[in-house]
């Protein structure tokens, strides 16, 4: 009797629930900032708790408290049909970031997105390598879908007939402002499961709701010193002696190499894979590794995780995986711990315990036509479309507490993330190869807690492989991908030199960007930031009308303006690449006075100017009072134990401090405090003359990395 | 106790399906050669129901029976987790066609599908004004869904890890045939609903199946004759005044002009809509039209159904209306019969009633960010998505059936439909504007049963404004749409001429045109037909080795061919449109011999043969024996009652027969019998002279339309 009562509740609130309306949700506060809630049966599998993040609890009461950010009243839920309906408010001005790595735009407002892990086929719909269902507001605060569903937002589109801010009627026969879309006062999403959890972020600023985010995921990745060097990718099929005499050409050229990519021919069988590696190409993998360590080189191997039926594996595999295959591999269920045991096994014997440094995760995204259907099943009962969602979390979680149990830290390549995977050294690439489209990624990568890489494969001409390599020095990952193409950083003598210039800048850089990456872990603070993440830049989109063409804009669709070629890349400096067959483009500066980063010169403050760089340069910008770390133009990121001489760059006319980061640039150390940081400090003395200060924080068992340190000021030194 | 025991039931059968391992489909007969299977609960609302389509059951009875056409121990359902998965067999040559109104593919073997009403986006991914859940197989079956759903269908992609027929294992490394699409033997579809009925359709050709098809929705639309002539959309704020003189411009250029639509401007309110007459352009709607028809020339009026908040009825539409509006208009709940009755009685009084002939319903299809948003509901409960399905269905049927009241047939255009709609007189359209995808699209339409316009708005250069008019005048509407540039058939002087040449033909082949659509309704047979459903037409479709390019083609996808640029209008005619920029074309040519329509001259038979049709012409090919009914090139269709000469054309060498359609053009009469055929024949005697014969079916109250019936033996004449 007791166990029929149970199932009469069961079908009142089935009964009741698929006739509710919406009802607001209920938020419990998580942490400082930080609140849930939880509507209908969540499923057993989602994303936060496949990433598996621990909130860093001391980083998020350092940001402190805040309230509530939205209207409670407004942020509404209701299930129908099986399926959560999600609605929160809108005002007027307020501007949205995020939902996935897009391509085009930066602004979702008035978008429909459908977000669906995909590789991104050439429109901001939702289909992407990175569908991570949270938005940050430009009002500072940010919304997440903890749902591993194909999940539809509206945002800012719909138009309820009982609106509380209804759109102005306008009609189309007469009326000049008529709009396509008219004003919607909601964000609305459709999360096609039976229940989901929700969580508000707050923030003063977007920057702020994006820390917290990021900080209740783990915080960011910090890659080993290694991983922010220079990165080559082999052809395809190339054997070890080709990869030696590789690194030898880079070190002949002067070139700057850290890690070299090996593409599918290191392995007996690619597509689908083997894992092993082919003995034709490399007769003996171990000394292979430790030959090329040994030259100040790492390795990372591509695969992709599906089975080929040759492996030992497989028929240990087949119960643990999919009812469907890729390219005939198995697609193991790795939701299941034996499954990824199987792995885990041959990956740590194959590589990680001879020393290889890292992997290449691809095909986890897409096509939907050699991926594994939506119509396949899987043994732990996961559906395929969750599956979908999370394979590529699942292999950078995997992969990562592999190396983590050797005490080391890795940094690697994957085609597909999502939500919670911050702390997971893994940036995104794919096979699109805009370069204006790779720097918006690099603007959008930066609201949902992933990093994206605008690698280079080949260039049409000179100028386009120079533009692309100066983009690629200034992103998570300094990549040239020659896996088909077999070209060479000097692949074009005509700017060999230039080309040699800025990935030797890179590494003159690295103390900024190891420092800027530590702010990643530390603070949550994203390295490459879109323009919408600065304080102080202020960028009201406006939408400009169109000419009505029968043809090809019958709908007279506004054109929206968004700042999407230019970031940030830690707090002082502004990036604004240059794109093949320009001479000169705009950069729009935040508020505050900035500095031309090569001449220390005054360029403006909260302007649109104009750069005309010439072909060597990429314009780089630093603000009032920024102070930039460098070292020499050396070949390899700093091993560990080694000290190298440090010059510091002052910016401006403002007295400032600033941090510079460092650590043994390898272990997981860091997160047990094992880190210092230099508090360095340009100030004026009573004379008018900068003078600069250094105090190295002292912490037991770390030796300073840097000696011989030096100020310079550069925008006195143009006086 | 008893209600106890239900839900106890209930809970056991949701345990135990949520577990199910698929289990062949029951199929039972519904009518000569198709079957039935229900899976589930299906759904109250689904596509056929919508429709409402009555099974042509005489018509049917002709075909015959038939053996099921698959391996039913292959057709398999399951239900997991409230979802519908279906598997269906294919052998290794099938092709298969159909899955919606796609624009740059015939052959959907190999691609995956998620059918959704939509504008067409550019890509053949299943978003599609008529995302059609049917396909049609190269062996001769047709597979339905009956689910208003967004079905997503893997049309032999997914490869399971225990298919009875698995491909070849290729290693990408070394094996020059790995592909990124490995053969699979299944087609798999997702129906996220809890049940729905699935249909099968026997045939001894895909032609048969189509039919079989077409005759279980009620058989295909037969236009009134006038829906056969000209038509002409004038630009959205044209007066009546302006109308009468465009209509006068036509008849002075000697142009057929048979029907005019009225764009936006005719309403007091567009975007959304009043659907009531702007008394400032025109004063005396009622006067207006019948003027007009008084000059042969019947009215199109645009809408979408979207309800201004200035008109009259929104306050009663309100409870009947979706939760969103669009573009700040009501979207009724066509489900319910008060939200019909409403707009009946306004459609009624405001066009029908005064003679208004047609609509263009407008807006049904898509974009997803300005329709009513999945999120929405509606008063019946139906879901968003279901509306999104078939409210183009549902307003061709509503308004069908009001000009069906009225005794008179409509024939009219629409963005959106889907299974089922065959029987309602409504061709697409869209604002997509390819000229070569339009004519794939006219062969992808023959297929699923829906009718499609290439139609003519604009043009860069005289020469393609030539060939788009062409290829319109091949078409089920022959359509030059002016709404938004103004244009006229004269507006490139340069080929006034041609153009007119080309529509007076259309004029001169109405016999033909009405005897085509003739069949539709009374054998299922589509008017324009893909070359695939053409009996001796074999075309293997190969597959096209390409280069490895990094950047371009990094999977080395193989390109497949498929015939889409040519199709059939009718049982003899193949129609070879030219697109711009062309001199020549290939044509491929079905088994048996075929004769150049102009000409009458041997072409080739069964060949790839190059066309070379100069600028005049569009490529016309007759297959032997085929007889083409004429007219003399008329402004108008034949008027009720009209007599015309007529000519009838015969071509090659092969004694033959064929049947010339004939009604009073505009009333239902015809579904009661009230038609004509004449029978004609053209034999050799015995001196091998050609002698032409015809037999005018006696039927009482119809009067014969055609006086002075004359032969050509079109080959003959060569000699």
């Amino acid at each position: 009797m007791k166990t029929t009562f149970i199932f009469f509740l069961c079908c009142i609130f089935w009964a009741s629930s698929s006739q509710a309306q919406p009802v607001p949700l209920k938020w419990e506060p998580v942490a400082p900032g930080i609140w849930k809630a939880t509507i209908g049966q969540p499923d057993k599998v989602d994303l936060l708790g496949t990433a598996g993040g621990s909130p860093r609890q001391e980083a998020l009461q350092k940001l402190g408290e805040r309230t509530f950010p939205l209207q409670p009243a407004g942020c509404n839920a209701e299930i129908r049909d099986g399926k959560v309906y999600l609605r929160f408010p809108l005002q007027e001005e307020e501007q949205l970031f995020g939902l996935g790595l897009q391509f085009k735009t930066v602004n979702r407002r008035g978008q429909v997105l459908n977000l669906h892990m995909d590789h991104y086929g050439g429109n901001d719909n939702g289909r992407s390598h990175a569908p991570v269902p949270f938005y940050v507001s430009s009002k500072g605060y940010g919304v997440l879908v903890n749902s591993a569903r194909y999940i539809t937002v509206y945002a800012g589109t719909g138009v309820r007939v009982n609106s509380e801010h209804p759109p102005k009627v306008y009609d189309r026969n007469k009326d000049a402002d008529w709009s396509a879309q008219p004003y919607s006062d909601v964000v609305e999403m459709l999360v096609p499961a039976t229940g989901t959890e929700v969580y508000v972020f707050a923030g003063n600023s977007p920057m702020e709701a994006v820390q917290r985010y990021n900080l209740f995921n783990g915080g960011g990745a910090l890659p080993p010193k290694w991983g922010l060097g220079f990165t080559h990718r082999m052809p395809t099929l190339s054997t070890a002696d080709q990869v030696k005499a590789e690194a030898g050409a880079f070190k002949e050229h002067g070139f700057p190499l850290d890690f070299i990519g090996l593409e599918p021919g290191w392995q007996t069988k690619a597509y689908p894979c083997s894992f092993e590696w082919d003995k034709t190409r490399f007769p003996d993998p171990a000394g292979f590794v430790k030959e090329m360590q040994a030259k100040g080189i790492r390795l990372n191997l591509w695969l992709n995780p599906y089975l080929s039926p040759a492996s030992s594996l497989y028929e240990s595999a087949k119960p643990l995986s999919g009812s469907h295959t890729v390219w005939n591999g198995l697609v193991p269920d790795l939701t299941m711990q034996p499954a990824q045991n199987l792995y885990k096994q041959l990956f740590k014997k194959q590589h990680i315990d001879i020393g290889v440094s890292g992997y290449k995760i691809d095909e986890v995204d897409g096509f939907d036509d050699w991926l594994w259907p939506d119509v396949a099943s899987f043994p732990s009962g996961t559906s395929a479309e969750q599956m979908r969602q999370l394979y590529g979390v699942m292999m950078q979680r995997a992969t990562t507490a592999w190396f983590r149990e050797k005490g080391v830290r890795t940094y690697g390549l994957v085609r597909a993330s999502n939500a919670g995977a911050s702390s997971f050294p893994y940036v995104i690439y794919n096979d699109y190869y805009n370069h204006r489209d790779f720097i918006t990624a690099m603007c959008n990568s930066s609201f949902i807690g992933v990093l994206w890489t605008p690698e280079v494969r080949a260039s049409k001409t000179a100028e386009e492989w120079l533009r692309r390599m100066q983009s690629a020095c200034f992103s998570p990952m300094a990549m040239l991908n020659a896996w088909a193409d077999g070209t060479k950083p000097w692949s074009f003598p005509e700017v060999e030199k230039q080309v040699k210039d800025v990935a030797l800048l890179r590494m003159q850089l690295f103390p900024y960007l190891y420092t800027t990456f530590s702010q990643y872990y530390l603070e949550g603070k994203p390295p490459v930031r879109a323009m919408n993440l600065v304080e102080g830049f202020s960028f009201q989109q406006q939408s400009e009308k169109t000419a009505l063409d029968g043809t090809n804009n019958p709908y007279q669709l506004a054109l929206r303006a968004d700042v999407k070629d230019q970031f940030m890349l830690g707090d002082d400096l502004l990036v604004a690449p240059m794109f093949a067959g320009e001479t000169e483009r705009k950069v729009i500066l935040p508020r505050g006075k900035w500095y031309d980063f090569y001449t220390g010169e005054y360029v403006g403050s909260g302007d649109v100017i104009i750069a005309k760089p010439g072909l060597d340069k990429i314009p780089l910008y630093v603000k009032d009072g920024g102070i930039i770390p460098m070292i020499p133009p050396v070949l390899h990121t700093p091993a560990p134990g080694e000290q190298l001489a440090l010059e510091l760059r002052h910016y401006g006319e403002a007295e400032s401090t600033s941090l510079v980061y460092d650590d043994d640039g390898e272990s997981y150390g860091y997160e047990q405090g094992k880190y210092m940081q230099y508090r360095v400090a340009a100030k004026k003395d009573k004379h008018g003359k900068w003078q600069g200060q250094v105090v190295t924080e002292n912490k037991p068992g770390l030796k300073p990395a840097y000696k011989d340190i030096k100020w310079r000021f550069m925008t006195q030194e143009q006086k």
